[in-house]
């Protein structure tokens, strides 16, 4: 696997070398600045733990009431000396709520079941079969499924949730957690997704898994030892501007998006032997890069 | 997420409390010894890490050469004293051929592109439509994809590949990979897949990325401080018998697995409010134990 991903100078392999067939990186490179949208610091955070920023974009579109309450939490600085309290491995960490004192101070702050929301023009449809939904394909800087009337958020990696009990409504946002494997798309339509790691994600997946060698108690860490601290979660806009970090991602109705997921439905270099000729949703990572200068 | 993926105790969301549902952990709690199958030692690698004991279960069927290669390349040591150089977030780390010597010493080792085979009556077909595959299932412990000639196995997390260059027979399993991310389907059939991690995944998932904050440079170590040292990698039936572990993982071809594929299929406890009614062959993990006393 030493070139397991392709290197950058490609021969086209099918095509007998007379063309060189755009790359998912070659794409990116020359996508027009107009193709490039930057994260809204009013809908962005920034989670500081100990190995560094995470930074998470909200998606107001799809769970307007959840993620005012999570902008009001962040505001009230609710998230601040809190911890990561679960790694559960090929699946979710998950963060705060980590003592009773935490919890008690926002039993009573109303959830909602905010699953999925009427169906919006802004939905860019795949062209491939998926497994879960009738159809699937990306709304804003978000991987959706739709059925034609509804429209849902996909449990993606690095897409962000606000953790829920039994009742549909309990999800408020005082709990959160970021998928960290396999897409679990069972949970789709049944939790209310807040958002996505837009940068940082590494920071999380690469925690220790909680609960043992065994990966029992559904990875919660068993000691507070284990917790991972986080010192803040900042509202971007909250910050003064010099402090922001410039990112911008990928437009998903944009040119250079459609092509950019052509490309990885098809690799064509040196490496590749056959192209798969299709792609599912949770396997086209949102495109996110720093400004350039 | 407090519950997020169900608690022991469930009464059937659906059909008013008479009748309870079987769950995943309940399926195998009750699965009758004759459905377990113990891993072969002769067929097990066990690598010492750091953090632990990593328990590959090789795939012979599926990629006889290159499986006997890492086979010999066990006994003879080849391994030992090697490291992870590679751990690229949402995708792979990788082993071994860190340093020129290593490299040197194997340079010739010949490799067999060995991507896909005749299609097996062994094969268990799931009912789902799949993104990639005509058609996926399980073939003995692997999730496996077939087109009613050939057969292959996938991508799935915890699958572990041997590496290659540009030739597809490059690939001679001197250089090892297992997938920590999102299935990366699109290499299906383009590289040698020699087995699966049956325990301590864990162990290789939360290892730091590689490459920077940015994950560059495809997630390898910048530097040879970075990598985790693997002390040995031993076949099992080279230890002696009291040394080995009891581990078993359930037949997939069972009335016990077809059980545990429907109750992940469809969950009914009191926190889902809509039942998926499809899985991915991707999200069927094999349920692997040691054997009760």
């Amino acid at each position: 696997m030493r070139r397991l991903t392709g290197i950058a100078l490609f021969a086209p392999l099918l095509l007998g070398g007379a063309t060189a067939f755009p790359t998912p990186d070659s794409i990116l490179a020359s996508a027009p600045a107009s193709d490039w949208r930057a994260l809204d610091p009013a809908e962005t955070l920034y989670m500081d733990i100990p190995g560094g920023r995470v930074v998470i974009l909200l998606a107001p579109g799809f769970a307007p009431k959840t993620v005012a309450n999570i902008k009001a939490l962040a505001q009230e600085k609710y998230f601040d000396d809190s911890a990561i309290v679960r790694s559960q491995d090929n699946y979710v960490v998950q963060w705060s709520q980590e003592d009773k004192a935490r919890k008690a101070a926002k039993a009573k702050l109303k959830g909602f079941a905010e699953f999925e929301r009427p169906a919006s023009p802004a939905f860019t449809r795949l062209p491939d079969h998926d497994t879960y939904a009738p159809q699937t394909g990306f709304d804003g800087a978000f991987p959706a499924g739709s059925d034609g009337k509804s429209e849902w958020l996909l449990h993606c990696y690095g897409m962000v949730g606000a953790g829920r009990d039994n009742a549909p409504d309990s999800g408020s946002g005082v709990e959160l957690y970021a998928v960290t494997g396999q897409a679990p798309r069972q949970l789709d339509r049944n939790i209310a997704l807040v958002g996505r790691v837009a940068q940082g994600m590494e920071l999380l997946s690469s925690l220790p898994r909680g609960g043992g060698a065994q990966g029992a108690y559904m990875g919660f860490y068993r000691s507070p030892s284990q917790y991972t601290k986080i010192s803040a979660i900042h509202l971007a806009s909250d910050l003064p501007a010099g402090e922001r970090l410039k990112l911008q991602y990928l437009k998903t109705d944009s040119a250079s998006f459609k092509a950019y997921v052509e490309a990885r439905r098809n690799r064509h270099n040196d490496w590749f032997v056959r192209a798969a000729g299709a792609i599912d949703a949770c396997n086209i990572p949102l495109p996110v890069r720093t400004v350039p200068k």
